[in-house]
Protein backbone atom coordinates (compact mmCIF):
# COMPACT_ATOMS: atom_id res chain seq x y z
CA UNK A 1 0.00 0.00 0.00
CA UNK A 2 0.90 3.41 -0.72
CA UNK A 3 2.72 5.32 2.17
CA UNK A 4 0.28 8.38 1.55
CA UNK A 5 -2.45 5.96 1.69
CA UNK A 6 -1.66 3.97 4.42
CA UNK A 7 -1.23 7.99 6.71
CA UNK A 8 -4.11 8.99 5.25
CA UNK A 9 -6.50 5.89 5.79
CA UNK A 10 -5.24 4.41 8.97
CA UNK A 11 -7.58 4.85 11.64
CA UNK A 12 -7.76 3.93 15.67
CA UNK A 13 -10.06 0.63 14.82
CA UNK A 14 -12.46 -0.36 17.83
CA UNK A 15 -14.14 -2.99 16.44
CA UNK A 16 -12.39 -6.22 15.60
CA UNK A 17 -13.18 -9.30 14.93
CA UNK A 18 -12.94 -11.72 17.50
CA UNK A 19 -12.70 -14.94 15.76
CA UNK A 20 -9.57 -13.81 13.59
CA UNK A 21 -5.96 -14.80 14.61
CA UNK A 22 -2.55 -13.06 13.67
CA UNK A 23 0.05 -15.76 12.84
CA UNK A 24 3.51 -15.99 13.96
CA UNK A 25 4.92 -15.08 10.07
CA UNK A 26 2.79 -11.92 10.51
CA UNK A 27 4.52 -10.86 13.49
CA UNK A 28 7.65 -11.65 11.94
CA UNK A 29 7.17 -9.75 9.06
CA UNK A 30 5.67 -6.36 10.77
CA UNK A 31 8.59 -6.37 13.47
CA UNK A 32 10.73 -7.05 11.05
CA UNK A 33 9.59 -3.45 9.75
CA UNK A 34 9.41 -2.00 12.97
CA UNK A 35 12.90 -2.75 14.05
CA UNK A 36 14.21 -0.35 11.67
CA UNK A 37 12.62 2.83 13.20
CA UNK A 38 15.25 5.45 14.27
CA UNK A 39 16.21 6.40 17.91
CA UNK A 40 18.34 8.64 19.67
CA UNK A 41 22.36 7.08 18.97
CA UNK A 42 20.53 3.93 17.01
CA UNK A 43 19.71 3.12 21.05
CA UNK A 44 16.70 1.45 20.62
CA UNK A 45 15.04 1.29 23.93
CA UNK A 46 12.08 -0.60 22.59
CA UNK A 47 10.12 -4.18 23.63
CA UNK A 48 7.29 -5.29 22.57
CA UNK A 49 5.10 -8.24 24.25
CA UNK A 50 2.63 -9.63 22.01
CA UNK A 51 -0.57 -11.04 23.54
CA UNK A 52 -2.79 -13.43 21.27
CA UNK A 53 -3.70 -16.06 24.50
CA UNK A 54 -7.40 -15.47 25.27
CA UNK A 55 -6.12 -15.57 29.15
CA UNK A 56 -3.66 -12.82 28.43
CA UNK A 57 -5.80 -10.29 26.50
CA UNK A 58 -8.54 -11.28 29.78
CA UNK A 59 -5.94 -9.71 32.15
CA UNK A 60 -4.80 -6.77 29.58
CA UNK A 61 -8.16 -6.07 29.47
CA UNK A 62 -8.75 -5.75 33.53
CA UNK A 63 -5.65 -3.29 33.92
CA UNK A 64 -7.03 -1.23 30.66
CA UNK A 65 -9.84 -0.05 32.16
CA UNK A 66 -12.24 -2.92 30.54
CA UNK A 67 -12.20 -1.58 26.90
CA UNK A 68 -13.74 -4.81 24.92
CA UNK A 69 -11.33 -4.11 22.15
CA UNK A 70 -8.43 -5.29 23.99
CA UNK A 71 -10.39 -8.87 24.16
CA UNK A 72 -11.47 -8.96 20.57
CA UNK A 73 -8.43 -7.93 19.01
CA UNK A 74 -6.32 -10.30 17.41
CA UNK A 75 -3.20 -9.83 19.37
CA UNK A 76 -2.65 -6.76 21.83
CA UNK A 77 1.39 -4.86 22.10
CA UNK A 78 2.53 -3.86 25.34
CA UNK A 79 5.02 -1.34 24.30
CA UNK A 80 7.87 -0.78 26.68
CA UNK A 81 10.71 1.08 26.40
CA UNK A 82 14.12 0.51 28.92
CA UNK A 83 14.78 2.99 31.46
CA UNK A 84 18.07 2.67 31.08
CA UNK A 85 19.35 4.79 28.58
CA UNK A 86 22.75 2.34 28.98
CA UNK A 87 21.73 -1.08 27.95
CA UNK A 88 22.45 -1.42 24.44
CA UNK A 89 25.53 1.52 24.56
CA UNK A 90 28.49 -0.84 24.14
CA UNK A 91 27.40 -2.71 21.46
CA UNK A 92 25.20 0.16 19.76
CA UNK A 93 28.35 1.81 19.75
CA UNK A 94 30.64 -0.70 18.70
CA UNK A 95 28.80 -0.91 15.57
CA UNK A 96 29.14 2.55 14.92
CA UNK A 97 32.80 1.88 15.11
CA UNK A 98 32.87 -1.08 13.06
CA UNK A 99 31.58 0.79 10.02
CA UNK A 100 33.84 3.12 10.49
CA UNK A 101 31.27 6.36 11.64
CA UNK A 102 34.16 6.94 14.49
CA UNK A 103 36.90 5.98 15.75
CA UNK A 104 37.36 3.05 17.84
CA UNK A 105 38.69 5.53 21.27
CA UNK A 106 35.18 8.28 20.51
CA UNK A 107 32.92 4.97 20.26
CA UNK A 108 33.99 4.18 23.75
CA UNK A 109 33.84 7.61 24.82
CA UNK A 110 30.03 7.71 23.66
CA UNK A 111 29.37 4.70 25.14
CA UNK A 112 30.63 5.70 28.45
CA UNK A 113 28.85 9.22 28.35
CA UNK A 114 25.36 7.01 27.74
CA UNK A 115 26.02 4.93 30.42
CA UNK A 116 26.57 8.00 32.60
CA UNK A 117 22.62 9.08 31.43
CA UNK A 118 21.60 6.07 33.28
CA UNK A 119 22.19 8.13 36.78
CA UNK A 120 19.37 10.64 35.45
CA UNK A 121 16.50 11.44 37.52
CA UNK A 122 14.30 8.75 36.55
CA UNK A 123 11.65 11.60 35.28
CA UNK A 124 14.22 12.74 32.10
CA UNK A 125 14.71 9.05 31.45
CA UNK A 126 10.97 8.34 31.25
CA UNK A 127 10.88 11.13 28.80
CA UNK A 128 14.16 9.66 27.14
CA UNK A 129 12.45 6.06 26.69
CA UNK A 130 8.88 7.76 25.12
CA UNK A 131 10.51 9.81 22.76
CA UNK A 132 11.97 7.22 20.47
CA UNK A 133 9.55 4.25 21.53
CA UNK A 134 7.01 6.09 20.17
CA UNK A 135 8.46 6.43 17.00
CA UNK A 136 8.59 2.53 17.06
CA UNK A 137 4.88 2.46 17.64
CA UNK A 138 4.04 4.51 14.99
CA UNK A 139 6.09 2.73 12.87
CA UNK A 140 4.29 -0.34 14.05
CA UNK A 141 0.81 1.35 13.72
CA UNK A 142 1.60 2.39 9.40
CA UNK A 143 3.18 -1.17 8.81
CA UNK A 144 0.51 -3.30 10.27
CA UNK A 145 -2.14 -0.84 7.69
CA UNK A 146 -0.02 -1.87 4.98
CA UNK A 147 -0.34 -5.63 6.31
CA UNK A 148 -3.60 -5.71 5.97
CA UNK A 149 -4.21 -5.53 9.57
CA UNK A 150 -6.16 -2.68 12.24
CA UNK A 151 -4.68 -1.07 15.18
CA UNK A 152 -5.62 1.19 17.98
CA UNK A 153 -2.93 2.78 20.34
CA UNK A 154 -4.20 3.02 23.84
CA UNK A 155 -2.87 5.15 26.57
CA UNK A 156 -6.00 4.74 29.20
CA UNK A 157 -4.07 1.64 31.12
CA UNK A 158 -3.31 0.72 34.80
CA UNK A 159 1.06 0.72 33.61
CA UNK A 160 1.83 -0.91 37.30
CA UNK A 161 -0.67 -3.31 37.22
CA UNK A 162 0.13 -4.27 32.98
CA UNK A 163 3.44 -4.63 33.98
CA UNK A 164 2.84 -6.60 37.35
CA UNK A 165 0.66 -9.47 34.87
CA UNK A 166 3.28 -9.66 32.11
CA UNK A 167 6.37 -9.23 33.85
CA UNK A 168 7.75 -6.35 32.42
CA UNK A 169 10.57 -5.07 34.72
CA UNK A 170 10.68 -2.20 37.04
CA UNK A 171 13.27 0.00 34.70
CA UNK A 172 11.12 -0.08 31.58
CA UNK A 173 8.36 1.91 31.03
CA UNK A 174 5.22 0.77 29.42
CA UNK A 175 4.72 3.71 27.09
CA UNK A 176 1.46 2.48 25.31
CA UNK A 177 -0.54 -0.58 24.67
CA UNK A 178 -1.49 -1.62 20.80
CA UNK A 179 -4.25 -3.36 19.60
CA UNK A 180 -3.85 -4.90 16.20
CA UNK A 181 -6.54 -7.08 14.17
CA UNK A 182 -9.44 -7.32 11.68
CA UNK A 183 -11.96 -4.69 11.78
CA UNK A 184 -15.62 -6.07 11.67
CA UNK A 185 -17.03 -3.02 11.00
CA UNK A 186 -15.45 0.80 10.45
CA UNK A 187 -15.79 3.02 13.81
CA UNK A 188 -18.13 6.43 13.49
CA UNK A 189 -16.63 9.19 10.94
CA UNK A 190 -13.34 10.43 11.38
CA UNK A 191 -12.45 12.66 14.22
CA UNK A 192 -11.65 16.30 13.49
CA UNK A 193 -7.73 17.08 13.06
CA UNK A 194 -5.94 20.56 13.68
CA UNK A 195 -5.49 22.24 10.17
CA UNK A 196 -2.16 22.68 8.46
CA UNK A 197 -2.54 26.50 9.68
CA UNK A 198 -2.66 26.34 13.13
CA UNK A 199 0.16 23.05 13.72
CA UNK A 200 2.87 24.88 11.29
CA UNK A 201 4.47 27.96 12.34
CA UNK A 202 7.17 29.32 10.12
CA UNK A 203 9.96 30.85 10.95
CA UNK A 204 8.84 31.25 14.60
CA UNK A 205 6.46 30.27 17.29
CA UNK A 206 3.07 31.98 16.27
CA UNK A 207 4.17 32.49 12.87
CA UNK A 208 1.17 30.99 10.72
CA UNK A 209 1.59 28.85 7.59
CA UNK A 210 0.72 30.34 4.70
CA UNK B 1 6.36 4.83 -2.64
CA UNK B 2 4.68 1.32 -1.08
CA UNK B 3 4.86 1.84 2.87
CA UNK B 4 7.25 -1.13 3.45
CA UNK B 5 9.55 0.20 1.03
CA UNK B 6 9.73 3.24 2.73
CA UNK B 7 10.06 1.83 6.22
CA UNK B 8 12.76 -0.44 4.87
CA UNK B 9 14.74 2.28 3.12
CA UNK B 10 14.39 5.42 5.33
CA UNK B 11 17.50 6.22 6.91
CA UNK B 12 18.76 9.54 8.67
CA UNK B 13 20.34 11.46 6.34
CA UNK B 14 23.32 13.54 7.37
CA UNK B 15 25.00 15.06 4.12
CA UNK B 16 22.21 17.34 2.93
CA UNK B 17 22.42 19.08 -0.64
CA UNK B 18 22.66 23.03 0.59
CA UNK B 19 21.18 24.22 -2.62
CA UNK B 20 18.02 22.53 -2.67
CA UNK B 21 14.54 23.91 -1.12
CA UNK B 22 11.55 22.88 -0.21
CA UNK B 23 8.42 24.97 -1.71
CA UNK B 24 5.59 25.85 0.56
CA UNK B 25 3.36 23.02 -1.36
CA UNK B 26 5.82 21.03 -0.41
CA UNK B 27 5.07 21.52 3.14
CA UNK B 28 1.48 21.47 3.13
CA UNK B 29 1.73 17.99 1.27
CA UNK B 30 3.47 16.58 4.17
CA UNK B 31 1.92 18.44 6.89
CA UNK B 32 -1.30 17.38 5.71
CA UNK B 33 -0.21 13.39 6.21
CA UNK B 34 1.46 14.47 9.74
CA UNK B 35 -2.05 15.91 11.30
CA UNK B 36 -3.56 13.14 10.66
CA UNK B 37 -1.42 11.20 13.57
CA UNK B 38 -3.30 9.29 16.45
CA UNK B 39 -2.80 10.95 20.01
CA UNK B 40 -4.39 10.37 22.91
CA UNK B 41 -8.35 11.51 22.82
CA UNK B 42 -7.20 12.71 19.52
CA UNK B 43 -5.93 15.57 21.79
CA UNK B 44 -2.86 16.39 18.82
CA UNK B 45 -0.84 18.29 21.10
CA UNK B 46 1.86 18.87 18.36
CA UNK B 47 2.93 22.25 16.91
CA UNK B 48 5.89 22.37 14.25
CA UNK B 49 8.51 25.02 13.76
CA UNK B 50 9.81 24.92 10.29
CA UNK B 51 12.99 27.27 9.31
CA UNK B 52 14.17 27.54 5.98
CA UNK B 53 15.69 31.46 6.47
CA UNK B 54 19.72 30.95 6.67
CA UNK B 55 19.85 32.95 9.35
CA UNK B 56 17.61 30.58 11.32
CA UNK B 57 18.97 27.44 10.77
CA UNK B 58 22.36 29.48 11.56
CA UNK B 59 21.16 29.99 15.17
CA UNK B 60 19.53 26.74 15.18
CA UNK B 61 22.73 25.17 14.33
CA UNK B 62 24.14 27.11 17.33
CA UNK B 63 21.56 25.54 19.25
CA UNK B 64 22.47 21.90 18.37
CA UNK B 65 25.95 21.10 18.71
CA UNK B 66 26.92 23.32 15.46
CA UNK B 67 26.29 20.32 13.40
CA UNK B 68 26.62 20.92 10.12
CA UNK B 69 23.06 18.88 8.46
CA UNK B 70 21.25 21.62 10.15
CA UNK B 71 22.39 24.26 8.11
CA UNK B 72 22.48 21.94 5.08
CA UNK B 73 19.21 20.87 5.37
CA UNK B 74 16.37 22.58 3.10
CA UNK B 75 14.15 22.74 6.25
CA UNK B 76 14.36 21.99 10.07
CA UNK B 77 11.18 21.21 12.05
CA UNK B 78 11.03 21.96 15.68
CA UNK B 79 8.82 19.86 16.90
CA UNK B 80 6.88 20.94 19.86
CA UNK B 81 4.19 19.59 22.02
CA UNK B 82 1.98 21.16 24.34
CA UNK B 83 2.63 20.89 28.49
CA UNK B 84 -1.20 21.42 28.59
CA UNK B 85 -3.29 18.37 27.76
CA UNK B 86 -6.27 20.48 28.32
CA UNK B 87 -5.52 23.15 26.00
CA UNK B 88 -7.60 21.59 22.60
CA UNK B 89 -9.99 19.66 24.94
CA UNK B 90 -13.01 21.58 24.69
CA UNK B 91 -13.36 21.25 20.98
CA UNK B 92 -11.71 17.92 20.18
CA UNK B 93 -14.64 16.70 22.42
CA UNK B 94 -17.22 18.70 21.25
CA UNK B 95 -16.26 17.03 18.27
CA UNK B 96 -16.37 13.66 19.28
CA UNK B 97 -19.95 14.70 20.68
CA UNK B 98 -21.03 15.99 17.34
CA UNK B 99 -19.84 12.95 15.42
CA UNK B 100 -22.29 10.53 17.95
CA UNK B 101 -19.12 8.64 19.98
CA UNK B 102 -20.67 9.70 22.97
CA UNK B 103 -23.33 12.12 24.56
CA UNK B 104 -22.68 15.82 25.29
CA UNK B 105 -23.23 15.43 29.00
CA UNK B 106 -20.02 12.34 28.86
CA UNK B 107 -18.34 14.75 26.34
CA UNK B 108 -18.54 17.89 28.72
CA UNK B 109 -17.14 15.46 31.71
CA UNK B 110 -14.30 14.17 29.69
CA UNK B 111 -13.18 17.62 28.54
CA UNK B 112 -13.45 18.72 32.36
CA UNK B 113 -11.36 15.21 33.24
CA UNK B 114 -8.51 16.11 30.53
CA UNK B 115 -8.35 19.78 31.63
CA UNK B 116 -7.83 18.61 34.83
CA UNK B 117 -4.74 16.65 34.09
CA UNK B 118 -3.03 20.28 33.09
CA UNK B 119 -2.77 20.29 37.13
CA UNK B 120 -0.38 17.30 36.94
CA UNK B 121 3.26 17.53 37.79
CA UNK B 122 5.39 18.65 34.89
CA UNK B 123 7.18 15.42 34.52
CA UNK B 124 4.32 13.27 33.43
CA UNK B 125 2.77 16.42 31.34
CA UNK B 126 6.44 16.13 29.41
CA UNK B 127 6.02 12.17 28.99
CA UNK B 128 2.31 12.49 28.25
CA UNK B 129 2.92 15.28 25.58
CA UNK B 130 6.06 13.63 24.22
CA UNK B 131 4.19 10.01 23.68
CA UNK B 132 1.51 11.68 21.25
CA UNK B 133 3.97 14.02 19.37
CA UNK B 134 6.52 11.61 18.81
CA UNK B 135 3.93 9.72 16.77
CA UNK B 136 3.62 12.51 14.84
CA UNK B 137 7.22 12.88 14.25
CA UNK B 138 7.67 9.07 13.05
CA UNK B 139 4.54 9.85 10.82
CA UNK B 140 6.31 13.40 9.43
CA UNK B 141 9.25 11.18 8.82
CA UNK B 142 7.59 8.28 6.98
CA UNK B 143 5.24 10.84 4.68
CA UNK B 144 9.13 12.63 3.74
CA UNK B 145 10.56 9.89 2.49
CA UNK B 146 7.18 9.03 0.34
CA UNK B 147 7.53 12.20 -1.11
CA UNK B 148 11.04 12.09 -1.63
CA UNK B 149 12.52 13.71 1.29
CA UNK B 150 15.44 12.52 3.39
CA UNK B 151 15.22 13.39 6.62
CA UNK B 152 17.36 12.77 10.04
CA UNK B 153 15.77 13.10 13.84
CA UNK B 154 17.66 14.55 16.33
CA UNK B 155 17.58 14.78 20.10
CA UNK B 156 21.00 16.21 20.38
CA UNK B 157 20.33 20.11 21.25
CA UNK B 158 19.91 22.42 23.80
CA UNK B 159 16.21 22.90 24.27
CA UNK B 160 16.16 26.20 25.75
CA UNK B 161 17.87 27.30 23.70
CA UNK B 162 15.93 26.35 20.96
CA UNK B 163 12.43 27.56 22.66
CA UNK B 164 14.24 30.97 23.27
CA UNK B 165 15.13 31.69 19.67
CA UNK B 166 12.49 30.64 18.13
CA UNK B 167 9.68 31.39 20.72
CA UNK B 168 8.27 28.32 21.68
CA UNK B 169 6.58 29.12 24.79
CA UNK B 170 7.69 27.74 28.37
CA UNK B 171 4.52 25.25 27.96
CA UNK B 172 5.40 23.63 25.15
CA UNK B 173 8.19 20.83 25.50
CA UNK B 174 10.59 20.69 22.44
CA UNK B 175 10.24 17.31 21.64
CA UNK B 176 12.93 17.05 18.62
CA UNK B 177 14.23 18.14 16.18
CA UNK B 178 13.79 16.55 12.07
CA UNK B 179 16.24 17.95 9.23
CA UNK B 180 14.68 17.85 5.82
CA UNK B 181 16.04 17.94 2.85
CA UNK B 182 17.25 16.16 -0.50
CA UNK B 183 20.30 13.67 0.36
CA UNK B 184 23.39 14.95 -1.43
CA UNK B 185 25.68 11.55 -0.70
CA UNK B 186 24.33 8.17 1.25
CA UNK B 187 25.52 7.61 4.71
CA UNK B 188 28.02 5.00 5.64
CA UNK B 189 26.24 1.36 5.93
CA UNK B 190 23.08 1.37 8.13
CA UNK B 191 23.46 0.56 11.31
CA UNK B 192 22.67 -2.47 13.06
CA UNK B 193 18.90 -3.03 14.75
CA UNK B 194 18.52 -5.61 17.78
CA UNK B 195 16.65 -8.11 15.83
CA UNK B 196 12.90 -9.79 15.92
CA UNK B 197 14.21 -12.53 18.78
CA UNK B 198 15.23 -10.06 20.94
CA UNK B 199 12.40 -7.46 20.65
CA UNK B 200 9.26 -9.49 20.93
CA UNK B 201 8.26 -11.29 24.10
CA UNK B 202 5.82 -13.49 23.29
CA UNK B 203 3.10 -13.50 26.09
CA UNK B 204 5.18 -12.64 29.08
CA UNK B 205 8.06 -10.06 28.90
CA UNK B 206 11.33 -12.53 28.72
CA UNK B 207 9.54 -15.07 26.67
CA UNK B 208 11.09 -14.57 23.41
CA UNK B 209 9.99 -14.67 19.65
CA UNK B 210 9.64 -17.74 17.88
Amino acid sequence: MDTAQAIGERRSAHYFDPSRSIADAQLRELFDLVKLAPSGYNLQPWEFVVIRDADGKRRLRAAARDQKHVTDASAMVVVCGTLDPGRHAERVFADWVAKGYFPAETGKKMADQVRGWSAKPLEQRRVWTTRSTALAAMTLMLAAKDLGLASCPMEGFEPDKVAREFGVPSDYEVVMLIALGYELKPDLERKARRGYEEIVHIERFGARGR
